[in-house]
């Protein structure tokens, strides 16, 4: 099977091959120094501050995601909140449920940030801003430095949702003064689920210090405290943690963060430029693409039944939606171990199907 | 490295075989017929009633113990915890955060539990009962019937942490009547850690429904809805999860739940014997063993020390203790892809550092 969603992806062959060895026993020394450098290297390739930390959550990107609204907001803030897509409403979700007082930016899915949507919002005392650099469901990369500018104007904590973006499309948290950014490792980390990976700039380890979370498993000043040293408050998944050692390093000797973004915006260049080539008879639904994702809207077929016609006859997984994008929108991802003959099967499979008038 | 911890333990060649294979893609008809097999096993090896149910959550097993308390237990409740030790302990932290009322029943390190613990707490209006089967720390076995026997006497509903000991020591959850079971990924499921077992019964069911969980991530009502179509509300470590499906078929190959705890006793048993035909200066400190683990206090030598010893010259990982027992005790463990000549080895090693005079 060729996989082409946007999480489980694929991984290189030396991640793979440390997922088949033992896994090792981790209050050493040795499995200390592995999660410091692990710390060091997330930081250099999101390019955060020397003072910035590192925390790795044993749960989904969607844990990290509520880790963040835990441990960082109180009652007493305003938070501002994108909702493009099913990441965003998540968010406000979880705003709800933590009763953080917030206003949300509801922008029709596929529409990308304007600056006419945060005019209202300015000086009128928000104190955060909650969003996904990239709405993986519809495949927007919001305009990550308008809301920078907004946020430095207007004095709001940023808290950034980069899980399918990172290291895919270009991030410097330094540069837009994020407080925390989210990531997993089943993204462009391109190893197996099971991590979230937080950065939290010294504007958020302010903020936890002072925070009571009210959930132990999630709380950050545990795991803060744990990673002083290089461990983690509960047994973590030591198994993926190594291989995103193991993946990080490859990324580092290949030129980091930039090579590897640039290896991620041919691929989506490539397939894009196949799609035209070959008119076919899908429709980019997205205003602002993100490297990772191409989303499409398949004008003759239902994108479900495409989904399940790629993976039952041509042994491939192109990344279905769900609820109400689930007949009108699919997804092709670029994260992972992919290759340009990698895209030449898939546009023969859909040439294929076209062939067949399934499409 | 041969490892001999409470977790990660050894894994067999299926499950590592799995280990290097690229994880799939899970939103899929494939993946839900893996979940719905796995909670069918599970439940087969543990006993459960038909009508219990099981999730699998992307967490620690502390994770699972939180989302226990969490979703079952109320403001409105009265629980009765044994604490006789760290794992105890971490349960009377939980149960405080989540301001549930609790008494505690304070066991010395090592201590078994016996009915004049339990008598000043009969006809007392206790609604919940909340310990460990196993509490791994110090290798206590506890009681289970006697507890079953107070709760069934005081209508109690049971929260029963089997992290440790599920496969390694019998368990029935029909016969004890539990109303939650915990289990994780790397214990005697011998699988990489990650993931979170719940066995919830009817009683469980009942009060999750009930209750508001203050945890998006950790919510079993979620949980649940999901797990009806085999699938989860976030992206689950896929990978464990399919490793999980091979080891419990092994075992159910082999036998079964009997068959895994008769090979894990026997290899216990080999080890402390063994213990004695040496004349080990070792004693056990454990009033009611459980198969899974031999706790031991070293009358020659710190713990720690011995520990670095065993992993930095001779290779192979004893389980360390940590806090107030750091010095004074450490453990082998006999849960996990182990054999009788593992066992020698370690033997070995032992006499050696005695010929040695560092023990």
């Amino acid at each position: 099977m060729v996989n082409f969603t946007v999480g489980p992806v694929q991984s290189s062959e030396g991640v793979l091959a440390i997922g088949a060895e033992q896994v090792p026993y981790f209050r050493t020394s040795e499995f200390s120094e592995l999660m410091l450098d692990n710390e060091r290297l997330v930081k250099k390739f999101a390019h955060a501050t020397e003072d910035s930390r590192v925390v790795f959550l044993t749960c989904s990107g969607s844990g990290g995601m509520e880790a963040a609204i835990m441990n960082t907001l109180t009652k007493d803030d305003k938070a501002l909140v994108i909702n493009g897509g099913s990441f965003g409403e998540r968010f406000v979700e979880l705003l709800t449920l933590h009763e953080i007082p917030f206003s949300e930016i509801k922008l029709e899915y596929g529409k990308a940030l304007k600056q006419e949507h945060l005019a209202p919002f300015e000086g009128k005392g928000y104190t955060t801003f909650v969003y996904q650099k990239h709405e993986t469901s519809t495949g927007v990369h919001f305009n990550a430095k308008l809301i920078s500018e907004f946020c430095k104007r207007n004095d709001c904590f940023m808290i950034v949702d980069t899980i399918s973006t990172f290291l895919a499309d270009p991030f410097d948290m330094t540069d837009l003064d994020a407080g925390v950014m989210i990531t997993g490792s089943q993204k462009a980390l391109a190893c197996p689920p099971g991590i979230a990976v937080m950065i939290l700039a010294p504007s958020a380890l302010e903020r936890i210090e002072k925070a009571k979370c009210c959930c132990q498993y999630l709380d950050l000043k545990l795991a803060l405290r744990n990673q002083d040293r290089g461990q983690t408050p509960w047994t973590p998944a030591v198994g993926v943690l190594r291989q995103i050692n193991m993946r990080l390093k490859e990324i580092d000797a290949a030129g980091g963060d930039a090579a590897e973004i640039a290896r991620t915006a041919h691929l989506a260049e490539y397939f894009r430029d196949k799609l035209k080539e070959y008119n076919l008879p899908f429709e980019i639904i997205s205003e602002s693409l993100s490297n990772a994702v191409t989303p499409l809207h398949p004008t003759t077929q239902s994108a479900h039944q495409l989904f399940l016609k790629i993976k039952d006859e041509y042994g491939m997984w192109i990344c279905p939606n769900g609820g109400d994008m689930k007949d009108t929108v699919f997804r092709v991802g670029h994260i992972g171990y992919l290759q340009e003959n990698d895209y030449d099967k898939l546009i023969d499979a859909f040439l294929d199907l076209r062939d067949k008038k399934f499409i």
